[in-house]
């Protein structure tokens, strides 16, 4: 079964729900009656939005672009419901994407440290996510993942997780043979090995026939690293015009058993609160979130 | 008025609703409150996907992604609301778009075959829709129409519908003038001339200014070759960037009665439950059943 | 605060909401309670559709398509709450786009004369928008602000408004510097001073970061040439790939100080119905009200 989900605040290319502290409270009431542990802060900033007051982002943005203080309320409301909070690091949007790697890391080391004097201590937070996400080896950002891996650990010794994707046919003209993608993976894992300590990789954008083979390759290569396995089952659909909708019911039912076959450790999801809600701004959600509930329900009475 | 519209399970490119069986049953309700006595699955399986659990299809798609059987609810809701049920094929996605169409109709034969022998005594089926769409003269789908029609006809001989495109200027950088259009059409009517029984095209690709020339045409074109002329008076909306909301009304509207102006012999819809529906998972489908409705016992008040 | 909002009937590339008089009604309560006094049509006419019943237009497009007289309808709701109703001038989508500038205006003179002749008595009627938006200093279009806007004054004496973009980075590959933009409307407000009353510069196409600029740049630039300013402040989002959802509230409330803060004469949007409104189809537009309510009220109480 699904026990997490991202938070999509702040969102790359996924509209606004514009929901405040009730709205966010409701939703959590709901994820935890639908069986979710743990909540993955996607990112706590990207560019010149934050997901609470942070002063070094301040530093480069004056006019920093805040909602409330969301970092805190999810905070609180993980703790309500015993779930395990994950922080997710800064996106700057353009260093990285430039190949200034360096000048990634460094406002990142702050922008955490900021996060860890203000919130570290909070009893919900379990978890670190480094939120800058690759398909392919890339030097550059193995010393991202390195350099921030260490001093989050100096933080706060909690588990690192990072969420990549794999260069696959529905999002790429030339996407990547499986034993490509392999061969990345394997260098990626040698460096990362003892530093980060899951990897859940999305599940959208292989061919469906292919994913059996890619959930069974990843998990293997976890295993032979030491790295815990999560799959990412992504609850938006990949396949309609629209960008993005809740996926279709039979998908999702799809991805999750594919994900059980290769035994991962953990499925999480990217994201319940838009996709797979019955409070989400997507109607369609609503049915999704029917049907997945009433299946669980079902394989739970099986056992 | 609109008095058929098509089931859009399996979609190729509209957002799923995450409809299960009271969903269903709900809409299919509005329908026929809506005056809706013909529903046309659009197609019974595309790639990977299936609208019920056929074997032949599992033997090309292990994993095939299946829902429920759909195709049963579907059959049962018509008979309860003594509407016609027409079955659609299967479009394999690669054979007939790579020019392999032997290979799909080897598929569909076997495929059609077995929808026959679970479901073809159904009272609720009366009719065949074979959902391979052209906008062209294309002699290997012409094999394809010519083979699927006299095997459907030998299964249970029911009247067969085909649901063809213009290659109009709103979705098409070089469309056809209407004169090729014709000429084109002029040969595949020909072809199919005894085998198809029924021609409903599509109305959304012309400009709404060419709409009355394009509905005459294929209305004389049909009546020529004995074929009877339907129009699909698409219900979303193709002027806006969503891809694909609710229509506007006054654009249905005026769809509605070109097509009743070139007296074609009946309307049906691209589709009731996505965009028509007070159930819609787009809440503006609400305001167009309103004012659908409302019109629609106007008219029928005066007749 | 926002006191003014674009009614977008009939619209370019937003999808029709599809509502009737009565849900016009409910949101026109919803506009007044909101702060609300002026209410913009975004255009009367769009190449063959229109938003009342135009004699001048159905010799254009003998199927002119029409939802009902909406612009009467408009008229007295604003009427009813007090508000300020600015009529759209028709957009023939074709004439000015292909350089025939000349036609633009013939079409036009005729078409807000028959306005006029119908409307141009009612009470709420208080002024004229020039609905061709530009980014560049173009003589062609400058000839139309001219003689429109000087037979607008004499078809009744009322403020006329524009609503121009500055070429942004986030809608142009090729944007311009600020500088380019300044040049550029120094031009054009040379040309439109005495004829155009009030420019409402779009504030979505800049980066978050230049808006502040921007702002300061057109409010300096329209004093300087007795030119009212406004900023619309669009509440729709350009960051997602979904083409468009309701704006994420902390960047309306970020575009909203920015406008203040440049000091601005009114703070317009492009469009409540769609985007601000607990009525909206877009239900992640109901938070965005929420919040927006809320702080409004904050703001209110701290004067």
């Amino acid at each position: 079964m699904i026990t997490g989900t991202f938070l999509d605040e702040i969102s790359h290319d996924i509209p606004s729900a514009n929901w405040g502290r009730l709205e966010w409270a409701k939703d959590f009431e709901s994820m935890a009656s639908a069986g979710i542990d743990t909540v993955i802060l996607i990112r706590a900033g990207y560019r010149d939005r934050c997901a609470f007051h942070s002063d070094v982002l301040r530093k480069r943005h004056g006019y920093l672009i805040v909602q409330d203080d969301l970092v805190e309320l999810f905070l609180d409301l993980a703790q309500t419901h015993g779930m395990t909070f994950w922080f997710g690091t800064y996106d700057s949007g353009e260093h990285w994407v430039r190949g200034e790697h360096q000048a990634e890391i460094d406002v990142n080391l702050a922008f955490t440290e900021e996060f860890a004097q203000r919130y570290g201590d909070h009893p919900a937070l379990g978890g670190w996510y480094i939120s800058h996400e690759i398909d392919a080896f890339d030097d550059g950002v193995m010393r991202v993942y390195e350099s921030l891996a260490r001093h989050l650990k100096g933080l706060r010794d909690l588990p690192i997780l990072i969420s990549p994707y794999p260069r696959g046919a529905k999002q790429f003209d030339r996407p990547f043979t499986l034993e490509e993608h392999s061969q990345h993976w394997s260098r990626i894992f040698e460096r990362i090995e003892g530093l980060v300590d899951v990897v859940a990789f999305q599940d959208g954008q292989v061919l469906y026939s292919e994913l059996p083979d890619y959930l069974a390759t990843n998990a293997d290569l976890s295993r032979r690293h030491g790295i815990t396995s999560w799959s990412n089952v992504e609850s938006f659909d990949r396949d309609v015009h629209l960008k993005f909708p809740p996926i279709a019911w039979p998908k999702l039912r799809y991805k999750i058993e594919a994900a059980r076959a290769a035994q991962v450790d953990k499925l999480i999801t990217f994201e319940y609160s838009h996709f797979m809600s019955p409070n989400s701004m997507f109607p369609s959600a609503a049915g999704l979130h029917r049907m997945y509930m009433e299946w669980k329900r079902g394989e739970e009475r099986r056992g």
